[in-house]
């Protein structure tokens, strides 16, 4: 198979073994940049990136994110987090500090469209999603072979009318560990439960141009509509429909010529690109979510 | 002033005088081509470009652009229309054949905002917009000064609640006349019927990415819904608000960093570039209109 | 496998049994759609697209690719071909007439970088692609498993310095029948004779937007440079490196965060979009080449 | 005029009056924001905005941008900028400190075509180029109406072969105090002397998309080559021709039917916007010259 040797997959890890990431979210006021880079240098920290970003004076909210490298960080990554504790009480920050070498565990949903899940897959293999992808699950059969050709398990949980609840209980225990849920095309509603257990880690892509052709059906809508742009949509799944924080959008260039059947096929490419670096800036730590949107550091 | 000179209009109106340009919609059937291109070459005319679009097989309809020139074309244009006529009725054609050297003249509608103005002011002088800009109708007395230094007359009439339907017919007599009226930047409510005497020929800019956020302050909702494109739409106005045809549409990548202002003033940029594309491909009759949708020929 | 299935490839064949393509270029002069489309009449065609291109009054060339039904065209297409030999002998046109339904065969040569073998692969499989892939031939045994899970003959043809021009021989044997040869990131030179015998034929995307960093090592070249945009080109190959006619070029922003890894990595997104269109357009017959530039009909 | 009020830019500059902004580039090592962010705190100082950047570990160099607000900054700025000089020195940086209400000084070298200029102008009127036009500078008389319609004093000193160093005499001269030299499409090449004067402060725009099509008629160079993008390179001039570091670039699509008027008329908006943007980047201080590329902070 096309796939990432075991021996790249290590280098990767080891080149990135001591880099850490932090995001931080507080209240606007002097002084937390000077806190928080006073803290790392104390801790011998040599910070290779950082991105802030502060809300309009009235709201009044920080953000940032930082790259930094810190020697043995595997060994002193939870006496870290402790010492910075009293500094994010100080300063009333929600904060999160991860290890860039530790791969994300990703479960992908998935119904009979394969684009969004191959690309996915591909990127993965070649490198460029540094990911665990943990199982693919679906409710249909049809793409067994193929995700298990990647050394991946697929779950087949067919889900009707009558088991939705029971399937879902399955599904959640199929995806059980992961740390970010993504819905490659996967047509069914997750239920309220579902979706407050992983509030912001189900990534979803939409084919339209959010907030334009909301629901069922867009490529019919935006033909009927006669636009002279189709677009896609990575969100954030919230209990409302198609109304989550956007991470990412794209669009794509179409004349008259194009049917229901072409838009479909130009708007398959325009979704997997636009899912695959919604996932990949999720699995960098690159997305706050900030009321209903999002901030995407670069 | 930085126009174009006569001299050079001159140079563009003699090197193209016996250039035509023939649109032609009817119901699909065989020989409609044959019967076309026979007919211009028994008038010793040579095809320099034709493009041809026929919509799916239920629906059924045949849509043609051609341009071709024709020796002397000034004075029997009028003769070859009429000679044409029986073909056109035999295949239930609708037919338009025009001279390319003739300029169509504009009528300009604008409130406060400059910038779609000044970019077909500046398209027009720079000889990107082939036509006549016969007017620049306002409710506002701002631009006068710069209307007016293009050499273009400027009417100022003031729009209230009381006075509308006397004002839309000081605006109708203003821009008697007209071949095609661009409300640019135009925020009134034009009447059902003056929608009706103008129908198809009057092109509107939105600042949205249509149909995402309908009516007014799109860059408000856009800011609010955290979208990360921003975009503009030309399109012909109908009676439902921002649903007519659309000609052509853009979008612009935003960030979490750009506030209302900022997205306003990217928008700018696109709406200016999108309303100028559309102006120029109706003026060089590029567009036809079917159903709620246009066929933009290239 | 994510395969359209035998019963999807055969409901194209058989709504498209009686589409013909025909591809016209000849000096310009009047009456050559008049003639082209009597005949056509004649012979009881519908046409359903049709598109034209004359270049500038000096050169005075005329290109078209009109598309048209015509029953029974299985039978009648050489019958047909023959009645228009007179027409095209009488205005001097090269022209080529085929069926829409008739797979053209593919061979791609691949080195070891699977992203656009694996895009053209999906795409072929997911129907977007009508063609027949009948080999893929290689310097490297890399990727067998990966194209014969497609059910694709793998040839791997080990191209040294000493064995060129034998290896050559066996690339050209197992290429045998090919219609169309895609390089997808092939790293070895072809010699002349190859060049000669699939004359336009041949379709290689290189990893810029040439012209700029024509040669080797182009990502290295544009990080070096600091360019804002990296870019990929398809084009037909020719004698002279990276010079022939251009089919399809697009870019990608970048900035200076990106180190010359992740430049590839994100030109490995156009590069394959890049080809695949280009593929495409060829598969589908839209592409004429004229001089040392291509036509590409809508 | 359509220009922005002076009761505007009064909003502006008081709004933005205790707001500054700290360019940093010094080699990397542990500690360089805790000193930065450190320091700004002990002046009062409050962090708006932040990023960036450290090149690959082998060159190891810092770049950092900061937006901060201070109390009475006016007052203030020198004795910061006098204490900050020890912890500079201390790390081996450059490093400027500006006042964002301070407007730039900007001269303006023009020839005969006049779109970039008026897109500057433009957007400087609507207010999206906050900064002083301080002088037009042309070797043609056809501008001067149109520039000092928006106040701006128009110095037209034609330039021979005889002249050239009496000349550049000249325009020093009338771009006396100048923080900024944009050429708007000006097309003689300026002295070594001239250059060194302002290094990294000049810059160009270049008729595309570099570096492909270096040197003279780029456009035409296109046409020939067949290439299916044009475009548009902003940089900063250095003694060897359209060699310096590019600060923007943007493309358009093209196709076979465009001649060669039509690609300088669709580049001519690609130019402009191009231009434009990276005048607005260096004027807010965006942009910092590393080697012969840059680093535009977003």
């Amino acid at each position: 198979m096309y796939r990432l040797s075991e021996r790249e997959w290590q280098a990767y890890t080891e080149k990135y073994k001591d880099r850490a990431r932090m995001l931080i979210s507080c209240p606007d006021r002097p002084g937390i940049v000077a806190a928080i880079s006073h803290f790392l240098y104390q801790q011998g920290a040599n910070i290779v990136q950082s991105d802030q970003y502060t809300t309009d004076p009235e709201t009044g909210r920080f953000f940032m994110r930082i790259e930094f490298d810190l020697t043995n960080l595997e060994e002193r990554c939870e006496v870290i987090k402790a010492a910075f504790r009293p500094i994010a009480e100080s300063f009333d920050m929600d904060f999160s500090l991860v290890q860039a070498s530790k791969r994300k565990k990703v479960a992908i949903f998935v119904s009979k469209e394969d684009h969004c899940l191959l690309e996915l897959l591909w990127r993965w293999k070649s490198g460029e999603l540094y990911a665990d992808i943990s199982v693919v699950i679906s409710n249909h059969p049809d793409m067994k072979e193929t995700v298990e050709s990647f050394g991946i398990p697929y779950h087949c949980i067919p889900v009707t009318k009558d088991n939705k609840p029971q399937a879902e209980e399955e599904q959640i225990a199929a995806a059980a560990g992961a740390d970010v849920i993504v819905l490659a095309r996967y047509m069914q509603i997750l239920s309220p439960r579902f979706l407050d257990d992983y509030a912001m880690r189900i990534i979803n892509i939409h084919h339209s141009f959010l907030p334009a052709f909301v629901g069922a059906k867009p490529y019919e809508q935006a033909y009927r509509r006669g636009v002279k742009l189709i677009g896609a949509t990575a969100h954030y799944v919230t209990e409302e429909l198609d109304a989550g924080p956007i991470i990412e959008q794209d669009v794509q260039r179409v004349t008259h010529q194009e049917d229901v059947e072409t838009l479909k096929q130009l708007g398959r490419q325009v979704e997997r690109t636009v899912l695959a670096r919604a996932v990949g800036w999720h699995l960098e730590d690159r997305v706050l979510v900030y009321g209903n949107k999002t901030i995407v550091f670069p």
